[in-house]
């Protein structure tokens, strides 16, 4: 006996001992006594932090497969009632219902001694997944489990490494293949469908096995939404309509790269001078330590309270203005967290604006070798405060952007004033920090003006932060944790709803023995000229890396890849535009495009800058040729000119001519060859 | 409402909700429905054996906790009946019968889907745990959990070592501190009892938690044993009387020092001569290669095909005789296993003696760069074939002893002929592999004469194997995988009922950079001299490793501490004996001999040999002084005769002189005396 419940677009059939739901003809659940689809219970979890790296154990003490289950029509949803037993009480409710083209499965938990949470999805055997937020190592999801908890990305990465093996034994920090500073419990399936958790407990989405996702929460969740789309763009602009959209990125982006460097006013202006006359095109100045800096073991920090220091930059307030009128914006830096020896920490804590240990006492977080207080951002007066800060010490001062970093080091043991557990808000905290950027902006009117760029995220991030940039990569050629880490990187943050990402060129951390050549940064380099922004960073300690005016060649060759940035312009921001409105990023797996080759789908060294440029940025040392896999099409390569129709090509790839291939039917063709002739 | 069930020294003590579970005054079982204290579940495991290294994860489908209790008295039994809610059916039934001094839990499945088990062991915060086989790193068990699986035990053991890291990346080796080759899943508590289950699935103890301890196995056990002692004495003699003892070691052992060395009759002679030429006393020579030898990567490697090679050692079979006349018996080597170029393997083979895969063919296990069948004990004609293998070629041949080697690579996917899952023989293999050399010797009427000495071990070992050594240290001060770590070792083996036990003076694996000292050899030598046996062994790679005769001052060194072993040999017999009549371990933790002493249950680098003798062997580099705990009592320094009392003293320890002190009120006083005065 079966019995179909079709409401509007999905269908509940039920079948001797279990039901099937189907969401326009996909199969989504698929539940019987013997395989249930829920499974709930209880753990105790273990979560040590240590300068934003996290030790999360969990004891599971029940995990209780619900076998039965009663379905039934209601109006215009399905209840599903689930118990462990037949003659058990119910324990949980789930309701679907129709929320516009998708499907919401909502839950009612009648047994609050319940905390977690197991559902399994169908999966089919082919099935690949993407998503869940900004993943460094894998594109492809299926075949791990990814726990999702916004933390540092960690060193290395790769517990196979040297680099990571040191960074665990002398701070905890070597991370893992899932480490990120923006996990988002959303993924994209190759069945074209999107799934979204509404929660921002710790999960672990776990896709390793043959028959079914298993996606793991730490709560019951509010709820879950599942919607198909006809293409994969149809289902990011499906996703980014429900989630929200980045902005366009202001004209002045695409003025020339935006430099990274510090050091006072003098310093900098002499810099900027020497890069002008040898025709470096700058949108943009970035000094992290307009506010101060210190030296600590680790390299260069800065000062953490957040307003100009004049005695480091004097007259920076009047040079702001003569810069503008060079065409050179000036960018700072800010993040959520205050130095205790600072004025801010002083005001924060004389307001009750800091999160508190539970007795109400101070709490201090370790950010290595100095300690700061956390703004209370669930305290609505703390959060205003804080964007008074911004748009007073920032915006009102002059600045046209900055760096919003951290947001992944609320700790789990502080008090918040709204009452909810910080093990919950945890991974809340990225977008809330993202929207207190995003009111200090909006407020003062300069929304889609200011640029502020993250590397924390969580949902949310889509509406609230304009522009991502990949964390602090190490400075070498490791897949997991140097050049390539970044390309998966903007790839699954795309395809989670946030389009436009860039990355540190030459990358960031410079430990355990690693320092950045120039052959790195020069293709590092090269590979940003094809992505939405250039940017440099010195990296944390500027002396153990290569610059980019280390030598005369490494300027000149900045200054190339920058013309082929600017120029580029008009195409990348029409892409821009179209990711505004609809969602698409800026930088594409090949199968967003390619959808009908299957040798696309699990390729994440190359990428799509838009629907017409291919680019296969040269990812290890000591290349001059490099293998690309193109997707049958009429390609052109951009330095030689030489046409291709797909398949397996090797192409010259010296230095300053990365692989990057246009479609020959592109409708900005002649802006490739003109650029590419020069 | 209470009621009491009291049957023999066990209470069964009822209450609204549950009920406790007393033995002799100690509770050890308390169960409510909010706390019960058994869950079942299904768990899907993954195990990969890399060269005895195991990789072993689980997929826990549920976890189920049996809230709901019914208990009934039949006769002289209780019966408890478990299920997971009120209107559920009965899931498992326990009896608790009295058995003996002790009680045992027997269990009744209702359920055979059930494949996991946890039960919950009431703990006190203070409580201190040991046993659990030998374990390498912790002696108090508390606060760590571990999984019980006979393998490799690692090369460094320790994530936070480079050898570790090493070994992890090249050859996945590198262990952590629960591997072990002798897991048994028997602990004896600080409440005074021991627990001891019924079974060789793969097991996890797991005592973190401060309420209770939680035994988990990959079945329903046969069965769960507690027994109390009035002292730690006490219960290994009632542990031992159980699971059988270790005979005593003939009188030749002490002779001298059993010197590992290899190389053919004529090297074997010339090392003897000089050695007996510079005065040192030799018990035995041990010939690992006395079948052959091959040279692989990790070093050299042996013939494994268990006959005498005239090749290497001709005339061996006079040898022998001749050397016997001096007083010297001579040891071979031999494992479970044949190397498939050997006529072992195929006279296995034709007779359908090896495990197989699960079609019935050949199946080989990856040693390192050669492979071998492995013999199916479980077949009895296999048994008895190579139970007349060791008579024919090893007793016969005139070998006194043996290094009975391996026993923990089972794979668990190969076929036996019992049809039992190899997941489930793996852990009992060791104790067969006793068993067949025991019945070797025994039906040769040569049993505590022979001796043969294993690294592997579970239940059963006990009455199997008179002689354990501490497997594969590495030759290093490192704690847990140096000199240092064979001390817990030995002590840990000894309360799980084998008290005989000594190691590799030196260490054996010179992997990684980690070469053998002369320092830590003559550092091992001297500390050996304190234990029931010292053998030497050249290491993996001999020309990497100090050897006893790479100086004279060594050889020296050598002469002298196997002078006090050999006239420590009064003292340590009547040692041996008592172990073999009562259990008790040659070398015991400090809390056997003073309880009353809270100091002491967690000092793991000392020990006492006996009741008299206090050994604090020096396990640092570079010390000529040495820390040392004394509990209150009349002491003497071995070597000064100066007089303590107790507490912590500074000794002054140079090299020859380990940190050894005697009671002064020991009967053995006069020999410790003279030994001491030469």
């Amino acid at each position: 006996m079966t019995t179909n419940t079709e409401i509007k677009g999905f269908e509940v059939i039920e079948r001797e001992n279990g039901f099937e739901v189907f969401l326009e003809g996909r199969l989504l659940f698929t539940h019987s006594t013997k395989h249930p689809f829920v499974f709930v219970g209880a753990g105790e979890e273990t979560i040590a932090m240590y300068r934003g790296n996290f030790k999360i154990d969990d004891y599971i003490v029940e995990r209780i497969p619900l076998r039965f289950a009663q379905v039934t029509k209601q109006g215009d949803s399905v209840q599903i009632g689930l118990r462990h037993s037949k003659n058990d009480n119910e324990v949980l409710s789930i309701e679907l219902n129709r929320d516009q083209d998708g499907m919401r499965a909502s839950f009612d938990l009648k047994d609050d001694s319940i905390n977690r949470f197991w559902m399994r999805i169908h999966a089919d055997k082919e099935e690949k997944v993407y998503g869940c937020g900004e993943q460094l190592s894998y594109l492809n999801l299926r075949g791990k489990n990814f726990p999702l908890w916004t933390s540092e990305p960690g060193v290395g990465r790769n517990k196979n490494t040297y680099t990571t093996w040191q960074a665990d034994v002398k701070d905890k920090a070597g991370g893992d293949y899932y480490n990120t500073n923006f996990p988002q419990p959303t993924f994209i399936s190759t069945q074209k469908y999107y799934c979204h958790v509404d929660t921002t407990a710790y999960a672990d989405f776990d896709f390793r096995q043959e028959t079914f996702h298993e996606l793991q929460i730490w709560e019951i969740p509010k709820s879950i939404l599942f919607e198909c789309g006809s293409t994969y763009k149809d289902l990011v602009t499906r996703l980014t309509e429900r989630l929200g959209r980045q902005p366009e990125l202001p004209d002045w982006t695409y003025n020339g790269i935006w430099l990274g460097i510090q050091g006072g006013t003098d310093a900098v202006e002499k810099k900027l001078d020497h890069a002008l006359s040898k025709g470096l095109k700058i949108g943009a100045v970035w000094c992290q330590d307009w506010q101060g800096k210190r030296i600590t073991s680790f390299g260069k920090r800065l000062m953490w309270n957040w307003q100009w220091n004049a005695d480091e930059y004097p007259n920076l307030d009047t040079k702001i203005q003569d810069w503008k009128e060079q065409g050179i914006k000036f960018l700072g830096y800010i993040n959520p967290y205050v130095a205790e020896e600072g004025s801010l920490y002083k005001e924060a804590k004389a307001n009750n604006y800091l999160a508190t240990k539970e007795d109400g006492s101070d709490y201090l977080v370790d950010f290595g070798e100095f300690y700061c207080g956390v703004i209370d951002f669930t305290n609505e007066a703390a959060n205003k405060w804080y964007v008074s800060v911004i748009q007073t010490n920032l915006i009102d001062f002059g600045l046209d952007g900055w760096m919003a970093d951290f947001g992944e080091y609320l700790p789990t043991d502080v008090k918040l004033s709204n009452g909810v557990p910080a093990k919950v808000m945890h991974n809340a905290w990225p977008a809330i920090w993202a929207k207190v950027n995003h009111d200090a902006v909006k407020e003062s009117g300069r929304w889609g003006d200011i640029v502020y760029f993250m590397r924390a995220g969580f949902t949310g991030n889509q509406a609230y932060c304009p522009l991502l940039w990949a964390g602090d990569q190490s400075v070498n050629w490791s897949l997991d944790d140097g050049l390539a880490s970044v390309i998966p990187a903007a790839l699954s943050a795309g395809l989670t709803g946030c389009g436009i990402s860039h990355s540190d060129i030459g990358g960031y951390t410079s430990l355990h023995g690693n320092k950045r050549s120039k052959e790195l940064l020069l293709r590092w380099t090269e590979m940003a000229a094809f992505t939405p922004v250039m940017r440099t960073h010195e990296g944390n300690r500027p002396d153990d890396c290569f610059q980019y005016d280390g030598d005369e060649e490494t300027l000149l060759h900045f200054v190339k890849m920058t013309d082929v940035y600017v120029e580029l312009a008009p195409y990348v921001k029409s892409l821009v535009k179209l990711n505004a409105t609809e969602g698409i990023p800026i930088q594409r797996p090949l199968f967003m495009e390619y959808e009908q080759d299957p040798k696309v789908y699990d390729i994440q060294y190359q990428y799509m800058l838009g629907s017409d440029i291919l680019v296969a940025p040269v990812h290890e040392q000591g290349k001059d040729s490099w293998e690309v896999y193109l997707p049958e099409d009429e390609w052109v390569h951009f330095w030689s000119g030489e046409e291709y129709k797909g398949g397996h090509v090797e192409v010259a790839a010296p230095i300053g001519q990365p692989p990057v291939f246009y479609r020959k039917a592109s409708t900005f063709k002649e802006l490739f060859a003109k650029i590419s002739k020069k």
